[in-house]
């Protein structure tokens, strides 16, 4: 039996013909190497977006589950354009959508998760020698309702599909090359991966580097699936293996390093030091879905027996933290709120820190030395984050790239604008 | 229980979000008259021209099946949004595709026919005060393959679903204000009828009114479903009911004129006056799907016993015609084959004229009494069809209109080009 490799291809990787027809040489390379192949697509270019401004434009607030029979169109306009890429080169080739598979979901619109997928259909056109081309980004619930996946949905469904039929590898093409130690348009000779672990990429993603959705990564560690994040246009590229720690040699302590300038960190004072308020204050937030990172208490004050409690939040949930908080504070007896975005949390990376010691304080040291100050701390087993102005997170990340050896001799292409600091 | 009606909106009704909106208030006008609406939509202005252009842009000869693919998201996205539209006003409302609903057709792509409608999601949707909204022009199989119906598609489905749910009409609108005596860019004063039968807007349709798609008229005609043409844009006006002959009343023989100007004349010289001749022609044509309209068979010359036949066909078969009679020229030993598209079909149509004679010689002298030189002639039980030159269409359509008395008193609002001619 073949080996079965599912790709996934992004908006940008479909944005026109063009791309399209580049994406379908990029698929049949992947046939004519003896695999079978499965691919999963994103909706061309903006369509999404554009779909949901036309959607706002008739109704200021849309219904979910309209806007999910909506949204599900992008994809599937995708897949069929590009099935017909891969036939007019003379591949035999198929698509489908979610609900003609059975890409079985819970029954929540907008970010459901995906709980089941039936194979039998897709195994049937494997075995008549077919190129599958699946909707990304959907799914069907048993009642026959459409969804949606969410941010990174098609990544979700590309490595859900590729468990479900017992894949060798799912590999996202994108527009980069691949994991790299730190943003390269921070960092010029960031040096790409070849492998990173789940946990480390995990990590990664949570503090800020855009490649993969953390939840499709968290999947495919689930299922322990072989991830490779690979560039569309330059395939002999292979990119960087996203795998199982036990299955990596870890050569370097520190794998990689990235800069979040999305928190916002919310400071809560003077709440009397009685048990139980903390649990109301993070009970209340997290009733609203509102992730919580990194948390410090202060030494409850001797002189008014309260504490200052300080914390940082996503910049997308400022709105909804700041209802929650005021409806909260007079029930906590608490003071003065502060929000601060003057902030960016800076991480180092890497599942070879657990058993080397004298990691974290090579990172305050370095940051010491470059005169950055340090206002929150957070660690865990293959993490340590530090909280420091915003002004400070370019210069941050280039010195801990230095001292922890992470560069490499060539400059790394360099794309887009650098992020805002 | 409330009386069901089914409304279909074509792609200029809902061309873009402002007249979207527009159309919602059309729809609960219909809610607010106390009836259960449910809404049959075609795909936003161009978007399928504009999807079957990308088709071949990516593939000169795409799949079928992936074209039904394709074209089908189309009206997954203007369904959706009619709906937030009817939410966004207040009522409530929900879209649903055809393998949602279970449109069931056969298992033919581009131009499939529905065998079946299940009607217990929409029943139940119905209960629950919504108003449903459902994509036209599409259908699936019972393997779950999307098809699509083809030309005049939603009109189809809208009809069906009308004839599954037992509705007590089928209001089609359109951006005309109903079904007219004859093309008022030809006519100025031509009359908008309040009624027609099925099988004279058949007719009618087959002779060049584009107002509604001949299956639809077929289908309403099938299950006695009263089909209501009217404008989107006029509410008040109540437009053309179509119904049973059984249930008009008759005051005119004639109850409208039309010209055909998409037919071309083929004539198959000196074919043998051999028994089976024109069997092996016109089963050769209806193998490869061509319609042959008026057919005409000379008298067998004595001196060299053969014969002429002429027929006309449509345009659009032009190609597909040529090469079937290419092909079996030499095994019907016939000489020159020869095509003419200089003509018009120019018809009078009356369920009335069955039972009132000197109708068919009132419109030969008509046109000879202006100078029209009849070509071909072929009738049916309500209509008389003649081929003339194309020159002289417009002139024959004025003065067929007179002489029947069609006329009005109102100047039509003028919409369009005049065709070619």
């Amino acid at each position: 039996m073949k080996d079965i490799i599912v790709q996934k291809f992004g908006g940008t990787s479909v944005a026109d013909i063009g791309k399209m027809k580049n994406v379908a040489d990029v698929i049949i390379k992947e046939k004519e190497n003896g695999n079978d192949v499965v691919v999963v697509v994103s909706a061309m270019g903006h369509t999404t977006d554009h779909l949901v401004k036309l959607a706002h434009e008739i109704n200021p607030n849309p219904s979910e589950r309209e806007l999910d029979m909506l949204m599900s169109t992008g994809e599937c306009v995708s897949m069929s354009l590009l099935t017909m890429a891969l036939q007019a080169k003379g591949y035999k080739a198929v698509s489908y959508n979610a609900a003609q598979i059975g890409i079985i979901t819970e029954n929540v619109h907008t970010k459901a998760r995906i709980v089941d997928i039936k194979t039998d259909r897709l195994r049937k056109s494997l075995e008549e020698g077919k190129i599958i081309v699946i909707a990304g980004f959907q799914g069907v619930t048993t009642d026959g309702e459409i969804t949606t996946l969410g941010r990174g949905g098609s990544d979700t469904s590309a490595v859900a599909i590729a468990s479900a039929l017992g894949a060798k590898r799912c590999d996202i093409y994108t527009d980069v090359e691949g994991v790299y130690t730190t943003d390269p348009r921070v960092v010029p000779n960031a040096s790409r991966l070849n492998e990173i672990s789940y946990e480390e990429m995990l990590e990664l993603a949570h503090a800020g580097a855009n490649v993969l959705h953390p939840r499709s990564v968290e999947t495919a560690k689930q299922y322990k699936m072989p991830l490779r994040v690979r560039s569309t246009f330059k395939y002999e590229n292979k990119g960087t293996l996203i795998l199982g720690v036990e299955d990596m040699e870890i050569n370097k302590p520190v794998a990689g390093v990235a800069a979040d300038l999305s928190q916002i960190r919310v400071v809560v004072c003077d709440i009397p030091d009685t048990p139980g308020e903390a649990a109301i204050l993070f009970g209340s937030l997290a009733k609203e879905n509102i992730s919580v990172d990194m948390i410090i208490q202060s030494y409850a004050r001797k002189s008014s027996n309260t504490n200052d409690i300080a914390f940082t939040i996503n910049k997308e949930d400022l709105a909804k933290t700041q209802e929650v908080l005021f409806s909260v504070k007079d029930k906590l007896n608490a003071g003065d709120i502060s929000f601060d975005d003057n902030i960016a949390k800076v991480s180092i990376i890497g599942a070879g820190m657990i058993d080397r010691p004298g990691i974290a304080s090579t990172m305050f040291k370095t940051l010491a030395d470059n005169g950055i100050n340090i206002r929150m701390i957070s660690t865990s087993e293959i993490k340590i984050s530090c909280l420091i102005n915003k002004e400070d997170a370019q210069k941050a990340v280039k010195a801990l790239h230095e001292i922890f050896n992470l560069g490499c001799d060539e400059i790394a292409e360099v794309k887009g604008t650098l992020p805002d600091v």
